[in-house]
C-alpha cells in the first residue's frame, strides 16, 4: 500500500533464499536488537496472520514485533473462527466451513502482508512432502507470505537459530575464515505422540548453511524427508558445511560443541497416531542428560519449545547453565522484525 | 466520554434505518475508502466488542476500521470467558456463568460504544424473530449498540453488499432517475446444517432499498420471517424496488443481473437439527453452477462468506471473473468505519 | 527496560502490602481515575498476561488500562496455546506440553512485567493453600509479577471492593477517625458448583485492612484458609478492624451496612467436585434476596462477578439501586492502572 525502497518478498522456505538473503536477515535481525528495533520503521502496514495451529513464541513475537516497529496486527487464530479446507475440488460437506483460499483472500484486502502457521497433516507423508497448505497460500496470496511453520519447514525458527549459534561462537564459520567450523548434532527425542519434521528440517538448515560440521542422529526408522535433505546439504556445502548421518547416538554426541534435541516421528507409521506415539515412546534412552552433555567438548543444549521435561530432556539440563533455549526463544524477537521488513519492503 | 458534533447512534437494524441515515452510512463508507479512511478520526474512543459466535471477516474489519482510525478496541470472543444468559427471570443454574446484563453493563462502563454478535438460537422461531438477544442489550446498554449479526438482521453485511452493488452498476436506481433497475435474485442455496435467516434478510433490505427488481427464490417451507419481508418490502417501495417471490429457480435465473446465494434452515424443522440438516441437504439441485449463470444477463455471483465449496456453489464460479464475493468482504472495512463514526458522533 | 523514578514491585499478596503501600495503590487509582488515568505514563512499556484461567473484567480492564496508559501488552489465554505444567520434579508425559518455567521465561524476555491468572486447583487443600503456581512464577519471572487471582487471593479485586467502599461511605475508617467503622457482612452463597477461596479471602482482607467490622458468615464446614484468616485480622486489626464468625446468617445480616455474597467450596469435599456441588447446592437459603437486604441498616450489595441470578442472589437485588456490582466492576479499571504504574516504577 505505500512506496518503499526495497522490494517485497515472501519467506517460504529458508533453503529458498540465496546464501545473501539469508545472511542480510540475520545482520538485520542483529541490528534490530538495537535501537532500530522499536523505531517507527512498519507505520501504515498491516500484517494478517493465520494461525491454524497452537503457538506462544510465533504468536507474541509477532505481536511484539509489529508493536515495537509501527505495524497493525489483525490476528485469527484457532477458536476464534472455524476449521478451513485448503483442498483443491473437494465438496465442502465436512467440519470445515470456509476454504482458505476465500479466507485469504478476506485477509490480503486488509493487509499488506500476511503470515501463515499451519502444521504438518500427519495423515500422509507424500502429501505433507509438498507442504500442500503452503504453497496453496503462496498461490492464493498476491502479498508477501510469511511461513510461521509449514509441513515442511520453520523458517523462523531456522534464522532464530543461527543467530543463536553466532552469539555463541561470535560468529560464523561460513562468513570468517578465523571461526573455526563447529560439531552441531541434532539428536533425535523421544515424545509421547508423533510430532512433525518442520523444526528438525529448519534446525538442519540452519545449522549447514552456518559452515558447520553437523551430525544427525536418529534411530532406524525415523529419516526426515530425503529431498529436504539433499537441498540443505547442497546449500551448505557452498558454505563449508557437512552432513553426516548416525544411529550411533554415543558416538555423535562425543565431541559435539552442541546438542540440539528435537522429537518427530516414524515414517513406517506415519498417519497412525497410536503406533506413531509407541515409536517415539519406546527410545527413551534418547532424553538428553547431563551425563550426554558431558560426552562434548563443552557443549550447550538447544531446543526450539515447547519442551517436556523428563521426556525430551531432564529438567537440570534444560534449566542449567549450557542451556541456550532462553535466548533462542528471544532470538524469535528480532528475527520476526527483519523478516517483516523484508516482506514489507522496508531497510531496517 | 468526548464532545462531538453529530449526536451518536446505535445501528440495531438496516430497516430502522432513515433512507437518507441508510444513504448517509452509504456515502461515509465511499468516503472512507479514501485517505479520509485512516485520519485519527475516532481517537480517544473505545469500542467493546462482544462476539458470542464465530467471525472471520466482523472481526478482522473491526479490528482494521479501529486501527486506522486511531479507536481503541476490546474484544470477547467465543472461549475466551464462559457462556452468557440472556433470558430473563432464569434461575441460572445451567451452563452459563454470567447474564448478558451484567457483562453488558462491565462492557459499557470501559467503553463508549458495543458491538454484539448474537446469532439465532435456532431452537424457537418465534422466539428468533423477537429478535431477543440484541433486545435485551439495547435496552441493557446505556451507549450506542452496533449490531454484528443478530437473529433477524445483519446491517453491516446488508451496507457492505448495497455498496458493492452500486459499484458494479455504478449508481443506485433509488438515487439517480438514470440508473436502471436490476434483476437481483437472491436463490436458496443448499448447506450441510440449517443456518440462521439473518443475512439473507439484510440482503434483501439491501436490494430493496437500493430499487432493484428482487426475486425471492426458494423451495416450499423456506419462507423467511414474514414481518420483516413486509417491513422491507414497504421500504423499498418509497425507493423504487419491487420484490417477487418464488419457488421456480429457473424463472428466477432466467435475465437475472445479480444472484446472490445463500442457505437457510427450513421453518417446519426449527430446533430440530437433524431433520433440518436433512431438509437442506434435500435440495442439491439448488446449487450455484456456471450454467445458472449463463442463464443471467451478464450476471455477477454474490455471496456473504464463509461459504462451502461444491455444496452453495462450484468453486468455479466462486473464483471466477463474475465472482463479487471479496469486493463483499473488502467492502466490510468502509462500512464498519461509517458504522463506528456513526455510532461515536463523528463526521467523516 | 528503562529508568524509572520508582522502584519496580511485583503484586502477589495483598497482605504482603505495607499499610503504605495498601493505601498508595489506592490514592494512585483514585487519581487515575482523573485525566492523569489516559496519560501516556507507561509508553515504551510491554506487559505480558497470562490468563490460565477464563476471564472477562480482568482481562477488558487489562487491555484497557494498557491502551490508556499507552503500554503494550501481550496476552496469551486458555486455548491460543496449550496447557502449562507447573510441578517441579515432574516427568511430563500427560496433556501439558509446555513447563511454566519454560514459558514465564519467553514472556519475561519480550515484557517489562508479567501478569498472570492460575486459579487454584481445586484438587488438594493443602498444595491450593500453598499457592504454588504463583509461587513459581514468582521464582522463575525476573520481572515484576502481578496476580490477576491465585488459588489464595485476588488483590486487584480486592483494591478494586476497597475503592468502592471508600466511594460509598466517603472515606475509610482507617485513614479518619471521624469516618466511623461499618458492618460489611461476606456472606457465603449457594453456587452449582465448588468454587475457590480466592475472592471471598481477597475481600476479607481488603475490608479488615479498611478498619471496618467485618462479620464472615457460612454454613458449618465452609471454613475459609485459617492461615489467611489470621494473617488478614492481624493486618485488619492494625487498622481498627475486627473480625466474627458466624454460622447464624440472619443475625450477621441484622445492622449490616454491606452485604457481600460469594460462593466456595467445602473444606470436606475438596477435590470430589460432585459431593462439592451436592454442599453448595444444599443451602438455597443462603441466596441473597430483598428481605436479606432490609435486615441491614441501609444495606448496600456487593459482588464481584459474574454471578448467578436466581442462584446466588435474586435478580431484583442484582438490578436493584442497592447493587454496587458495576461500580466495583468500573474500579477495576484505575486499580489496574494503579498495580501496573507500580509494578512499572512509575508514580502516576
Amino acid at each position: 500500500m505505500s512506496t518503499t525502497a526495497v522490494p517485497t518478498s515472501s519467506l517460504l522456505h529458508q533453503w529458498s533464499l540465496s546464501h545473501a538473503a539469508w545472511d542480510g536477515l540475520l545482520r538485520a535481525a542483529e541490528r534490530l536488537r538495537g535501537p532500530a528495533g522499536t523505531e517507527p520503521l512498519l507505520t501504515g502496514k498491516r500484517v494478517a496472520m493465520l494461525l491454524l495451529n497452537p503457538s506462544l513464541r510465533t504468536r507474541l513475537s509477532m505481536e511484539a514485533a509489529c508493536q515495537d516497529l509501527g505495524a497493525h496486527l489483525l490476528s485469527a487464530e484457532p477458536g476464534s473462527s472455524w476449521n478451513f479446507e485448503w483442498r483443491s475440488d473437494v465438496r465442502m460437506d465436512g467440519a470445515a466451513a470456509e476454504h482458505l483460499e476465500e479466507a485469504l483472500g478476506v485477509l490480503t484486502g486488509m493487509s499488506d502482508a500476511v503470515a501463515l502457521r499451519a502444521f504438518a497433516g500427519l495423515h500422509d507423508a507424500a502429501e505433507d512432502a509438498a507442504d500442500p497448505v503452503l504453497e496453496l497460500a503462496a498461490r492464493a496470496c498476491p502479498r508477501p507470505l510469511l511461513n510461521l511453520e509449514s509441513a515442511m519447514d520453520h523458517p523462523h525458527q531456522a534464522l532464530a537459530d543461527a543467530l543463536v549459534l553466532r552469539d555463541h561462537f561470535g560468529g560464523s564459520p561460513a562468513l570468517h575464515e578465523s571461526a573455526p567450523r563447529r560439531r552441531v548434532v541434532l539428536s533425535w527425542a523421544p515424545h509421547v505422540k508423533p510430532l512433525p519434521m518442520a523444526v528438525p528440517q529448519a534446525a538442519l538448515g540452519a545449522f549447514l548453511r552456518e559452515g558447520h560440521d553437523v551430525v544427525l542422529a536418529h534411530p532406524p526408522g525415523f529419516e526426515l524427508d530425503a529431498r529436504v535433505l539433499t537441498r540443505v546439504e547442497a546449500l551448505g556445502a557452498e558454505r563449508g558445511g557437512t552432513l553426516e548421518t548416525t544411529h550411533d547416538r554415543d558416538a555423535a554426541l562425543d565431541g559435539a560443541h552442541v546438542v540440539y534435541a528435537k522429537s518427530w516421528g516414524a515414517r513406517a507409521h506415519y498417519g497412525d497416531v497410536d503406533a506413531g506415539a509407541t515409536a517415539v515412546r519406546a527410545q527413551p534412552s534418547w532424553r538428553v542428560s547431563e551425563a550426554d552433555l558431558a560426552r562434548g567438548d563443552d557443549a550447550v543444549f538447544m531446543h526450539c519449545l515447547p519442551v517436556r521435561r523428563g521426556v525430551v530432556v531432564d529438567a537440570d539440563v534444560l534449566r542449567g547453565r549450557r542451556s541456550l533455549v532462553q535466548q533462542q526463544a528471544a532470538a524469535r524477537l528480532p528475527v520476526q522484525k527483519a523478516t517483516l521488513c523484508h516482506a514489507l519492503g522496508v531497510d531496517p
